[in-house]
């Protein structure tokens, strides 16, 4: 059954998302598969930040309203929704849709690393680029790798935009009892004044 | 029986230990009771820092090594534990022994922040003052009102040094995708040049 083969979905879920089916009427089944077809067929890129849309241009590049000198690269378009769902940023975004990740065989060239370039290379009044892939080895290589590329990239065009890193340390509400060393350490580097 | 009292013991791990108590020779047990007995009557409050300790001060506050400039500031012996596990500070500290929570009754005079400005009023040559109280809402009460007893110190000794907190962020190893968006808008906000 195609409903056991979702991830996260066992057995029993199918079972029950089956019955729940099979009580529907036959024309909302059928807009139901239509969705499913659809799904693939409508769903793009975006031609600027690599976003899913069913346009050319996603809607937050589309935005006039968000501040398109300020660029935060992400890993995928979950982490760019984390983002969004909390209301706390109005730059524009770059999914790079993968980390440089040499055990699995991922190259720089494997993800949009070179559109991301590119776009910079266009663009006329970049003043910011926010690295912001995952605070894990993997992001941490990624992040690396793309700020020796705007680096040279500033030279070779003699511009000049800042590359900041997200800010490590404590979650909010952690407890430090229970902090890892290495989030400690962070956070006692990244002390601030208060 | 007693060692059900314990927290985290239940029934069953009870009954483990007691076996494994039964197995021991007599002058073991004899021991492990004396060390018990011992614990309350021997571990006393460090008379600077209020970290536990058997003598008068404890080997933090003892060592000459240390950098006596610095005083972290932290809620529990746990948290101290938590930096020295870690081994990526060098300074001292200064033990609360609780945070202002005014919903269960603790107001600043419950916990040692009166002694933190004595202390602070002898020392001569003090640099930092890290307050590490723990990121949510009374420990981020606690940290504003030592950090407003701190300011007005510092001006009626016509004296001068930092005061910080622990940086907020992201911790090491976590996912975009999962980060609670207070954390996110923390790490966005204390982003650093890369």
């Amino acid at each position: 059954m195609f409903l056991e083969r979702l991830p996260g979905i066992g057995e029993k879920t199918a079972n029950r998302l089956a019955f729940h089916l099979l009580r529907l009427s036959e024309s909302d089944l059928k807009e139901f598969a239509q969705a499913i077809v659809d799904l693939k067929s409508k769903t793009k890129y975006c031609q600027v930040c690599y976003n899913f849309t069913e346009d050319d241009l996603c809607e937050i590049c589309e935005d006039r309203k968000r501040n398109h000198d300020q660029i935060t690269v992400v890993e995928s378009v979950l982490d760019l929704i984390s983002f969004e769902n909390g209301d706390i940023y109005q730059g524009i975004y770059h999914v790079l849709h993968g980390r440089i990740d040499p055990l699995n065989r991922v190259g720089p060239e494997d993800i949009h690393i070179k559109p991301l370039l590119n776009r910079i290379k266009k663009s006329k009044s970049l003043k910011e680029v926010i690295l912001a892939t995952n605070p894990d080895m993997e992001g941490e290589a990624t992040a690396m790798y793309i700020r020796n590329q705007l680096e040279e990239l500033k030279k070779s065009l003699k511009t000049d935009f800042k590359i900041t890193r997200l800010g490590y340390g404590l979650p909010m509400g952690a407890n430090l009892e229970y902090a890892d060393y290495m989030t400690l350490r962070k956070s006692l580097e990244n002390r601030n004044n208060f």
